[in-house]
């Protein structure tokens, strides 16, 4: 057996690197049926072939690896010389013998072992004992950050990431002391400052107070999911589950064989019913339902600890959406409210903060962490005590409360803008109403297929998420998509929205969303300044919050939105012809609106100009007929 | 329900940074029994108690805290100075009220819940449905770079790690668009740049030739045995493993319940032999056996890959530890000798090289690695593009062969330097041959208790790890422990090991280690210069190698050591009084070293000046007796 020195590599070598240590193992074996030469041959076609030996690579001179193999140094010659031949390897004058950069073409790399593949197939499959399962997955693009419109969640655009802040602790957690000291120890014990900075900074936000034991660091969600299902979860024991829900908790109980009760979701969050009784663990999402994005209400968080406590049940409180809660006063989390250490609460750093980084912690019983820890230790030994030390750093310099502010500033203007964007836009679809958050929850009509409208949509740079893989059920699309605001730039929100609501409008099958060829109820000039005069119209924004509008005689209008009417604006009216105008001070972008109208009885019907239905309200005529 | 701004932490809150975002959450139950000034005092006990709110922070004025919570600002101070009179509160002129910093005297930290214990554990235990197992995992000290000798293997002294060039790396990673783009897409693929890496520059080295399809990358060593155990074992399958053996790896195992096979070790790696055919896999270290440090012969090697083959078994390859071996010609990897896609290589970048950032990777058949993808989605999601980024660039860059040139030579130096210290303070026990690395296997004779030898020289700041972790059976130490050089530095060694001969001549019995008074075998100086002019010693090193001294007449000698010779010195030798003495030029430091000699036949035994042995040897003596 002999060894030989080589230079292969994507990236040019610097040779001064190169003293003993950038070495390719080429081995002749002694009893092979091939002669010398031949085995040399084969080594390095197989080399080239899977690209261990990328084109352009130098081969050793003649010399240098016939002294290596321990062979003749003819033998590598006419080795050299037969790949020349066959175009494996080009000779360049005075340089010696390189890997041909034309073998490659027509081949697209590396073609893994084609031939005999379903045989292969077969082998393993009788080898592998536990499967992932295919899962249902959506994916983004990989090229998202080509799309103007990416209306994706969870993934930011590159300007919110406090690259400096986050460079400054990371500088400052490698060349600590106690990372040198710790980092290379075998122990299981997470890093004490960053313990303290989640118990003393993170957690009391949310209302929950735990001790150094009850706080276990994962990487980030996932892998606190699966650490605690491979705890507490198999096949003897059932789980409820949010549906539509986070698809990996629903993959990683289908892993554990659990049983599973999908339990349905509505505008109040999980249903609170008598489905719940058979299940031994509840996982759910109150903060901002996954996907929904809707607050589970307080009487359905109390109903649910109710239950919990009666049936002796687990609760898995996942709350990594916890931070984009930013409207109202938040709601406590559910730990925080548990008097009997039933609820296990899951959190983690934003994404955005450090990417790819993940940290994320549970925060359960001590007796709960113990054994969780030990699990951990076999599934992926210690994160990182030197990631972890770096967000504790983070923390403690106040570049985690400066950069949330921030963040929160900036979604906040964004999920607004989103909002009215498609309260403007409203192409006769409604969502779900939220309390902050970076999402919505939008129901199309039924004659859409999401799935088409998503990737009609990505051909045209505006990047959706259908429903259909948030489902227990394949298939079972409910004619929903998702969309967020965390990767977006606030000023392409409402261009992309217009641009999605032409696309259903080509969509669309235009039945009844024309206004009719002489139709009855379209008013004129004259009827529409009549009626308008004096009246009150009641309306509902696309996200269900009432509205009303009141105008006036002499051509004001005020108008009122929210449960609380917490949100005014004043306006202008006219008539043009027989277009009904408007202007808000604010709302509407401030912009002239011009519409045909149709009336029945007290239900009107706007058109726009090319006589489409673009909204529709109910009226409230003057009391009194106005005077001329 | 109610909320109030706080301002706890550990640190120094920056009061700019505090706009809306550093909230703690206290709540009011309007259903609660106590009264709303009992609320208050006891959510805040609580918060203090566990260190939520730690001793110094400040509370908000009452009068903020009433209005927050919407109670009477009176409510608010009478529970303020209640606690104040509790001590839990104290005031400060015209600060307003703060965690007693006194509160704490004579408490450690957040205790736990002491009361009701029992039945807590007992509640979980019957929640668990998986444990982790005790495991008799052996920890060093977490002070360990405090003692001066800690021969530890496996962590690392901080001068080892290329602090600049892993910098330079990571902001490239950092600043890279690809990272950018990448990071935050829910995605399952490996950093492309990094798999390149991998495939030409480190897999070639050890033989390996590797599509990107057959590479997975991993968190470092635990993370892919547990993959791999959770891919192919649960408790039908049978999984050969060394005895003494990686104990991690049989922690797994026994987690999933496997039937485990454990297969002894000798001086040339696993025994392979009929016990082996039961198993479906074998796990094997070969390299460098874990613990150990044998490498695995090339018959061994052959024979372990024609009994797979034939009982069709898969082979776990885990060649962690092959950077570190640098003595001689590398054998080639199980896996670059393998035909027939059965073994399974698992490896990564030393630990040294990024502190806690642990990158290994699984190379194996793509049908296999398609799969183990999907598991780790499952759990742990994709390891850090940035990170893998970080790697693939230190590679690309050079740094990494400049390193690991570094590290070698280091290494070799130290491994050199504990070697000669062995040798040199034998205190009569042998070690394990082995192939350069970082380790040696130190079998001590019996009636030394390995463990409470550990502890000990743990008391004199020398660190040593027995061996009883590494055996299947529980407390059957072969009276062996482990010497590692990584962590040491290597002007330390010798004097480590002279403290630890110090040592153990203190814990021994003194019984047979002493010159009998009288002994009728001790050669006075005459006898000693009759005997040793124109002798060959017949010697064994420490680590078993042949050893030859000849001493001729003229008071000059030569030694030559090793298998084939390949080390040799001279010295001089002379007598004074009765003491034999001798000095080389390199070995034995260059020192000159007094001994008292006794024979009997032809042994040679060789005592200190306290009388105590030290040594022995065969001799010949000259042909012909030398003249006067």
């Amino acid at each position: 057996m002999a060894v030989v020195t080589f230079c292969p590599g994507a990236f040019p070598c610097r040779p001064r690197k190169l003293s003993g240590v950038n070495k390719a193992l080429l081995y002749l074996d002694p009893e092979s049926s091939l002669n010398l030469q031949s085995q040399i041959r084969q080594k390095l076609v197989e080399g080239i072939l899977r690209g261990t030996f990328p084109a352009g690579t130098r081969l050793p001179s003649s010399r240098k690896l016939a002294e290596q193999l321990g062979v003749a140094r003819n033998t590598v010659v006419l080795a050299y010389e037969q790949l020349q031949e066959e175009g494996f390897l080009e000779s360049r004058e005075r340089s010696g013998f390189f890997v041909n950069d034309e073998i490659f073409e027509g081949r697209v790399g590396y073609q893994g072992a084609a031939p005999g593949q379903r045989a292969e197939d077969e082998r393993w499959q009788q080898r592998i004992r536990a499967r992932a399962g295919e899962g249902r997955d959506f994916q983004w693009p990989a090229d998202w950050q080509r799309h103007p419109y990416p209306f994706i969640d969870g993934h930011f655009d590159a300007s919110l990431y406090p690259t400096a802040q986050w460079r400054e602790a990371n500088r400052l957690a490698l060349g600590s002391r106690v990372v040198s000291e710790d980092v290379a120890a075998e122990g299981n014990a997470d890093d004490a400052a960053l313990i303290e900075e989640i118990r003393t900074k993170m957690l009391p936000r949310r209302g929950i107070t735990a001790g150094p034991d009850e706080i276990l660091i994962t990487l980030g969600e996932q892998n606190a999911l699966y650490l605690l299902a491979l705890l507490l979860v198999d096949e003897s024991v059932s789980v409820a589950v949010e549906d539509p829900g986070n698809p990996k908790m629903r993959r990683i109980l289908a892993q554990k064989a659990a049983n599973i009760i999908h339990q349905p979701v509505d505008e109040h969050g999980m249903v609170i019913n008598s489905r719940l009784d058979d299940a031994d663990i509840v996982y759910v999402t109150p903060s901002h339902q996954v996907p929904t994005a809707v607050t589970m209400n307080t009487q359905r968080r109390q109903a649910l600890l109710k239950k919990a406590a009666q049936l002796d049940q687990l609760i898995i409180e996942d709350d990594f959406e916890h931070e984009s809660n930013y409207l109202g006063q938040p709601h406590p989390a559910l730990r925080s409210l548990d008097n009997d250490n039933r609820v296990i609460y899951i959190s983690g750093l934003p994404k955005v903060l450090a990417p790819g980084l993940r940290i994320g912690f549970i925060v359960a019983a001590p007796e709960l962490i113990r054994e969780a820890r030990r699990l951990r230790q076999l599934v992926i030994g210690r994160p990182s005590l030197v990631n972890q030390r770096t967000a504790a750093l983070f923390l403690s310099l106040g570049h985690y409360d400066a950069f949330m502010s921030r963040l929160h500033h900036e979604m906040h203007q964004r999920w607004l803008a989103l909002r009215d964007a498609l309260n403007h836009y409203r192409p006769n679809f409604t969502t779900l109403p939220t309390q902050g958050g970076t999402v919505f929850w939008v129901l199309c009509p039924e004659h859409y297929n999401v799935e088409t409208l998503a990737l009609e949509a990505a051909k045209r740079g505006i990047l959706i998420e259908p429903d259909t893989h948030y489902y227990a059920a394949e298939g079972k699309s409910k004619n929903c998509f998702r969309m967020g605001v965390t990767s977006i730039p606030g000023e392409r929100i409402r261009e992309g929205v217009e641009k999605l609501r032409e696309l259903m409008w080509e969509l669309a099958s235009g039945e009844g969303e024309f206004l009719p060829e002489d139709d009855p109820d379209l008013l004129d000039g004259e009827s529409v300044q009549a009626l308008m005069s004096g009246s009150t119209w009641i309306y509902k924004t696309v996200y269900g919050d009432p509205c009303t509008f009141e105008l006036d005689a002499d051509g004001t209008m005020r108008g009122r939105a929210g449960h609380a009417n917490e949100e005014r604006d004043v306006g202008r009216w006219w008539v043009e012809d027989d277009l009904w105008c408007r202007q808000w001070e604010h709302w509407a972008y401030g912009e002239v609106g011009r519409f045909y109208i149709a009336i029945k009885g007290q239900h009107l019907r706007i058109y726009n100009t090319q006589k489409r239905i673009v909204d529709s309200a109910i009226i409230h005529p003057a009391a009194e007929p106005q005077a001329d």
